[in-house]
């Protein structure tokens, strides 16, 4: 066996700073995935280009594998700190925006952030509070969701979450077992496509800055402050996935987000509750009112975005041997 | 504080995949320390390339995210896997080639490997045995260290390890304690430049690859061996640092090595002991014989080149406006 290796294996040697790169590409192109291969390459091919660039040298490689190995030890079941690093390195809105592009009719997308939970209680009917603390400032939320044709999208399953009046979300207390969430809530949109609920007014809290993400943070001279913000999760068969959240205007860290998910689009101005509407809706007039029409688009329409965007991206590259299977470039083996 | 850090911090909105990279970097500029601020620039632009180059879905950045929890996960006070995914990925090899620049008439570094250790006992005298396995096929090994003129450097720190019989360091064994070290010894060479021990012959063995590194290596269809070595560590007042490691001709994995550390170089071909040599150094006539001549190269010299080296890059990549700090370069500020 170790004789047929010795055969089949690209052969490697005398490896320098110029041609380390090549040989490790050379050997990992066994991969029998193309699209692995493909990944590999590109992954292999930056982290080397970077090291050369920066000149890297073993002191700070060190301090790198330190930190990654920090950040891997702060993970837990809730807490993911190297999501929490891929956010405040704008990667997560980076991949979001490459795979759920979006056509201008459309809601834009933005960071899924570290806290959504699968624990949020599911209601069937319109009109529940989804946050039990005291201390927040009333919210009504009347929303609707349609189709870019402004066609109305019945009894898609939307997932809504936000922190206390603290900034603090439920899973951050000691005190949190699953049993007991709270600003979270799994609705579903009636059939005009409206979905509304009571919450209290989001506040600008800081990502948990006490592990490795936060010290580098520190050591970068940036602040760990989100503006405020309620998340938003749709999911309907047909549509693509949304993930989104909704920012109030005139927040202290509205253009300086530390994992960079505000966009122009989502940002919204808070109204006032009127006399109809308290009736109506069982809230004090004069309260505070989030209104806010989202817009889904199908699955089909994504798709075929995605892979005009993948092609046009291929073609800047000068990639012209790629094709793309399910929106990702392989490269083509004919 | 808040208004105060609004008026600050540069101003970031509607990000999108063609704009995000700039205003990361330009948020991370206002890092204090030059040099970070340069690697994180790097860092950044080369981890969104590799996003966009490969149209990265959420998927498999997901995928990317469990990966590194797991190599975090994975690591203990006798086990790095972050270096150990280093290693594989040829990163360590680069780093060290890039740190430890070498001219022609000295001794060419390679990776460290995740084995070293502090343990190792330290001999004042010569020719101790470093391996305690009968099973292992005796080695002796007559070496000495000098400088690249030729002149014998004495009293240099020289630590060295290798595997039992079986291809296993000490710590990867569960009754390896700390207090119980085998295959490790830390010499000093004598007034000759001249240091020898008893050890045994190396023989190839696997990284470990029941962790999620051997993982990625199985799905890049690549073997964990690595050929038959022992490793080499140079310490000396005045003199670079030297990592190295002598690798046995003929290995099946000489050319194919799983971390990327074989060099032409550091090849050797064992010889036997002789009759006269039998009876100076106690060891049997026709036993295997490792005999190498190390060249240490000064610090300044060292410096010099990777001074030298860090230019070229620089020059090479159109980046004129970098300053050479200790051997790194920095964004000129002039």
């Amino acid at each position: 066996m170790v004789e047929q290796q010795k055969i089949d294996i690209p052969e490697l040697k005398d490896l320098t700073i110029d041609n380390i790169t090549e040989n490790v590409n050379l050997i990992n192109s066994q991969a029998p995935d193309a699209r692995l291969k493909y990944v590999l390459e590109r992954l292999v091919s930056h982290l080397h280009d970077f090291a050369r660039e920066t000149r890297l040298s073993t002191q700070e490689w060190h301090a790198g594998i330190e930190f990654l190995t920090a950040v891997g030890k702060k993970c837990t079941d809730v807490r993911q700190e190297f999501i929490l690093l891929s956010d405040t390195l704008g990667l997560s809105l980076l991949v979001d925006s490459i795979d759920h592009p979006k056509p201008p009719a459309s809601t834009e997308g933005t960071v899924l952030g570290p806290y959504h939970t699968h624990d949020a209680p599911h209601h069937d009917s319109l009109g529940h509070s989804i946050s039990g603390d005291p201390e927040g400032e009333p919210l009504l939320c009347l929303c609707t969701v349609k189709t870019t044709t402004g066609k109305p999208i019945s009894n898609a399953k939307i997932d809504i979450w936000e922190t206390d009046s603290k900034g603090s979300y439920d899973v951050q207390y000691e005190t949190y077992s699953g049993d007991n969430p709270d600003g979270r809530a799994v609705l579903r949109s009636d059939d005009e496509g409206v979905f509304w609920f009571k919450a209290i007014v989001p506040v600008p809290y800081k990502i948990p800055d006490d592990g490795p993400v936060g010290k580098m943070l520190r050591q970068l001279g940036r602040h760990p402050w989100r503006p405020s913000h309620m998340h938003f999760m749709f999911e309907k068969e047909g549509y693509d996935h949304l993930i989104t959240a909704l920012y109030l205007r005139g927040d202290p860290y509205e253009t300086s987000d530390a994992v960079f998910g505000v966009k122009e689009s989502l940002i919204i101005d808070l109204g006032t509750v009127t006399p109809e509407q308290a009736k109506k809706y069982d809230v004090k007039e004069g309260a505070k009112l989030l209104t806010y029409d989202f817009v889904l688009v199908t699955d089909e329409e994504t798709k075929n975005l995605r892979d005009e965007e993948a092609k046009k991206a291929m073609k800047a590259l000068g990639r012209d041997n790629m094709a793309i299977i399910a929106g990702l470039p392989v490269p083509d083996v004919d």
